[in-house]
């Protein structure tokens, strides 16, 4: 005899059912009704008029969500089980009413984002471009200070003006610096690496005091390392997470806009972030997913598995805060 | 001066926001709270229990959902505004507990729609095999009597037992028939064609007194012809429609799990739809849009535009029946 | 109580068996262990040394064996059930230890298909490109004289030497004509079209009087009327049908090498071909089938279909001579 | 004995080479050294600054460029040899230095368009979006006055302003009318069809004096009635002609940023469009080619076969200027 | 002069042609005409009724057979020569004739492998999902008695029941330790992470005495150590390999059904299974390759060369029993 | 203000644009004029006629030219700036006029080639398949003597005949031993692996004393002690660097004709090269990138990144000599 449901809500349970089924939401998530169901929540930020080269990170949020929903409830490899320690919902999409105009555009981000922010909850983002992580850590950083950040990506993007603008993918952390955001003495980026048409692409890194792990050092020290070296940087002041897919090697995520050949392996990547645990993080992201250039649904797989480790660290730092 | 939400909720009116964002529901309508809200429901069901090829069409409602958000809110050939004549909810996906007992599924596709008509709401359905409009037409039928049918298809789909079931995806209208659940008299099958086992392997269909319309025919005839030659056979009583994706030309719908060569085309498939107005429709359905073949987004692009025309039929007889 | 066979071989009866099941043979026959075993060799031919731009024709056979798979034992259009009226097997491929050497390939080529003709068995081919059809001739002619043929492609095929050869897949029906195997006054061209480098490039058609049927000419006559040209043109000796796939528009089939915009519809020409019944076919041939250029399998899957329908063809010519 | 070039330019006579062979030009014409080596400019516009949903097209031109090297020199449907008829040349493309400003951009193109048409060069164009036909129609009616247009698109594109541009891809014609560069009754508007968010969607067109022919009635017509329509609306006066790739059927135009279901055969497109001689030309272009959304190369290369018919318009039409 | 073969047969000799020729088979090798011809058969089981997420294994063995042709005789790293040590023959497909009830198409595939078994042939199996390794043990136990086991995957597949089943593919090893099929404490479980629902998920591989080496413990290890162990576990008794094409990374087999972020990469893969030379194998398998799910033909590859790997165990370990 | 360009070649600085713009050619070098304008001519080589199994690296230099716009001007690693160090051009594609015959075809890839060394251009090829390399080098050798080699591959290349011919693509380096255009003593070859046919396949390259290394020993001795040993076996002597992309794994370079399982990373790659500086380079090739069986544009692009480095190589070397 089958269960007969004697009512239309009973058929919603999203996280119970086959991972096939259902509109795709984060990690089927339920929707957020109301800022104050959550604790933490996933926002996707389809925009990508920062990009210098190949659009399409504007569909990342979608193509992200679809391959969420093959993750489970629980990290294997930590025992985290991130929807037990906090609410978290999907807030959808952050509302951006002038895509043409980029600097119009990242206001009406950091607008929407404050509104997350000042209703206590904890963003994780889904972009979008690069260019997006800055108008977010207005909002963040508004409601507490200056933070440290952990910046994984194969850019620096700490560049200046390019094609006329002073705001697109490649230079936002040197805006955050500019703009005391993020405090460069507690930011570490790991990844860096490819060709770059300036011998100086990347100098205010250094010369803010950021430390930068370039792919070959990442590779001579190994994760472990490389993740104790951040918890040095980032210390235990609030922190920020920012993952750019395009960190990770071509051939596990191809489905990006800048791609630079020779990258992070996903296990590592995940490994890295499962040895951060503790930090307080006060938000994260994952950007630069570009669906149209994806291979399969191979990049958004993977983006969806590395947001789920920036979720269990979320979780975790969420829970600590609110037990201590 | 940007306009700033006041709250968050402000943020939510998915069909005037650009088409690539936002939570992917049908037409990016909003999800329903509860069966009330609701005129007509489009709901996924997401089975392919019943294919005896090719499955994927479990993934076709995720599939047609995103693909439907690049549609906007007016037929432009007809100046038809579905949204405006009816509310038109995502009611989300079908439930089913046991994908492997493919008679219990189907028992409980029933179930589900049962609750769904029974509140009153027209069933716009997404497969999923062509096996789930038994359990659908169930539920319509108990609702309305036996219904006429207007079947748009490469089969005929009232075929036999086969590999030891009776309810696979190509015997759903024999089984629907000897049900009473649709009027053979009234039903039309159109865009017939390919190779067989069984030289009577639709035999029942003639036998049974339903009218076949052959792929060579309806090229013979033209899509008005056959516009009115359905119309005369689907008369003036209750009609539900089913459209197989697999009706159209593989060069127009390659993710399909049984592909027939020389099929329809889109235009035609759109402007026969289009001439069907006025019958007295009570639900319809899209079936087997199987993503893991299409190549890019097209079958499931063609299949949400077709969704549309569906849809504009529903909406259109929803207003005449409440005009009435 | 499942059915359990009591040996091995009990398990082998690919026609009556899922369709994704077992090694792919063209159309799930038996390969052949004997010439002797049958009436109709379906036969692969995985040369393209003689394509000009862009190869990949040699992975032809695997794939339209693989897509044949999908097909069933009956044309429901004519009702035609080419299995029981002549024993059809797959011959395998083509035996070609030179592929280095366009000639001596061709040479080859000529010898497995005499072994074939000789022993009474009438050859289907799945190319590779078309100077495979010039070989095949030789043999076919051997046996028959001089053949009618009806050529559907987007090209003449009858143009001269190119880059220092004589035996490029542009030119086999220039030289099929030189060497009497064909006889021009019999031979009809349908569906070409595209740009050329030469204005008198298909001049040789004309001037030896090969009926040439352009695309825009077929589509103004209509697929019937140039059907009834062609029965009037092919007479009632014996014919040969040629089939290049790129005939066919690029959207119905991308992966062929030398693909020409505004090609015929696959259902036009199934009805083309169905419209050529009771001539006296001898042989025929599915060529250009080029499975890297493919998307997705629409194109061995169309050439599979049309396959079919030439095969459906000669058995009713074998029949039809063996009942005479 | 093979020839043997005598010094390193011998090399270079890219027409004559195997077709995938050389940097890819425009049709393999030589860059343009200087603009006065040139009759007919084809030029590359990679900007996709105005599209309102899918990105892309700014990858255009080099996909159209990679696909033209199919095709060869002659017509053979007209026999006209555009090459022998005008100096053909690929002048690269346009420069754009402020790709995140949209009307800073157009004046961009504009500027480079008005160099080229000041030396009396024919302009061929391949976008990008169709926003780009602004400027250019600001260059060409500044050297011709207002012109005719032939405008074969699924949309009007005579849209007003959206998400707070007035120069979106939806909108380039209502601006060139209101700026007089065209002249509205001789403008008509071919393959009209789609959904619309506003009933009075491309009212302007209407309004304005524009002969628009949706889909419905281009198909009721058929493509010769067409063409005598656009050749009566056009007139005698100088004409642009502007071709955007999604008026195709999407099976036969996938990648494309704003597909409608539904649209006009390729075959048709080339016929329509060869039924065009004999009209003044003075420019014209192709747009909206986006590849990161096509499948295979098929909308680039389907999209290079009508480039290559326009400019076999646009050489006739200047061999008839200059022989007059 | 070219060799001419003198009759029809001579033409066959498939290892010896051009890989892209000839009928697909597993290695090209003759398919068996009896099971006394076959020292190892190798056996598609086109089944993937037990898959609780994305189907699509039924295809797979068509897609190993394709790619399998792409390799050669000798394994250069081992210089093992395995069609020298062994008969091996291409079994075909086994059949199942009720693939819509699980339990029952579980009993046919047992039936058909103790026809295999039961004549004395090694049976090396290709998925199909990972539920045929139940039947498959069964028939191997019931020869050998309760087996050891090395299993390489990233699940444990010693759950229970799921969805109202007990044989779903994520169980089947649960149910063989039960019917003591496989001896728990010769069992290794390799590669295992991802996340889960239920935190006890594989408890049953610990608890029944398994040795399980997560993904994070095979990479702290490494390869060499880890195939120590898998020796040290297996031991001297009769073993089955069991290899889940879900083991490697997403970037090296995107074609599966349940992907997991972070795996092994195939390099390693290869030398684990070279290491396990001289154990005392008695069969294996090699499942969950996804066609549909594929991107190219890249985990259709790998699991090619993985099947050839296992292959070479198998060959060997017939070799050493017959020769002792 | 934007800036106005005077005139119209003021349009044409291709490396400062975005990089999505322009024609495409090597590093958006500009093509040569004349070969007194370059230091290093890169040149495509678009023959693949020496194939045994899957073609279509004639499409390389095409795909490779494509993708390697995505880079910059400087090397991040390592700081070099070829551009600076040396005057780089696109020469464009070697004239090959007979395809069709291997040895003639060969015979006019070294006459090309000794076009450009005699006019002291240093030459990077870009295949093509690994044919070229033997002409390539006649031409080398001419200018320098037997040249030492560094050679990364899946295949040593140094097979003997094979269906009928002795310059087929596994072959080159026993003719280039026999023709002393190599000095086997000072031949390094890394990353040799798969399966063969013959026990001694490879056996000429240690019997004349070419240095193997196979992929198990590069992984298990590292790139950095491989790279020593490259450098110790080149010596200070002018080499050679010849690189298939079949030496990277399979799922880094999917697009090749002949792959094999379990190859090196990207990372691992770059770095090995970068480790080469200072070696007194006299040319080098990158060959088997076969665009019709890439998956996206993975093997292109990372085929375009390792090309960047061999290019940097070249550009000191070139600086080196011409600085002493």
């Amino acid at each position: 005899m089958i269960k007969q449901p004697t009512k239309y809500q009973d058929f919603h349970d999203p996280q119970a059912r086959p991972r096939y089924t259902g509109i795709a939401t984060f990690f089927r998530t339920a929707p957020a009704q109301d800022l104050s169901d959550a604790d933490i929540g996933v926002v996707g930020v389809p925009f990508d008029g920062g990009v210098t080269n190949r659009t399409g990170a504007r569909h990342g949020p979608r193509s992200v969500r679809d391959q969420s929903t093959l993750l489970r409830r629980i990290n294997s490899a930590t025992q985290v089980a991130p929807f037990t320690l906090a609410r978290v919902r999907d807030l959808g999409d952050c509302w951006i009413e002038h895509p043409y105009e980029l600097e119009t555009a990242l206001f009406e981000i950091e607008s929407f984002f404050r509104t997350v922010t000042e209703a206590g909850v904890m963003p994780l983002s889904v972009g979008g471009d690069h260019a997006i992580s800055l108008p977010i850590l207005r909002a963040v950083a508004d409601a507490h200070g200056p933070v440290g950040m952990i910046h994984i990506d194969a850019h620096c993007d700490t560049g200046d003006d390019y094609l006329g603008s002073r705001f697109h993918h490649g230079a936002p952390f040197r805006r955050a610096a500019e703009e005391k955001l993020i405090d460069p003495a507690r930011v570490i980026q790991i990844g860096i690496r490819g060709t770059t048409n300036d011998p100086d692409m990347w100098g205010f890194s250094q010369r803010s005091g950021m430390r930068v792990i370039s792919m070959d050092e990442f590779a001579d020290l190994g994760w472990r390392a490389v993740a104790e070296e951040a918890r040095r940087v980032a210390g235990s002041g609030p922190v920020y997470l920012t993952y750019d897919i395009d960190s990770l090697d071509p051939s596990q995520a191809p489905g990006t806009g800048t791609p630079e050949a020779g990258g992070l392996g996903v296990h590592e990547a995940l490994r890295l972030l499962r040895s951060l645990r503790g930090l307080n993080f006060v938000g994260g992201d994952l950007v630069e997913v570009a669906p149209p250039f994806d291979i399969g649904t191979l990049t958004a797989f993977n983006g969806a598995s590395i947001l789920f480790e920036i979720l269990c660290l979320l979780a975790e730092a969420f829970a600590a805060r609110k037990g201590a």
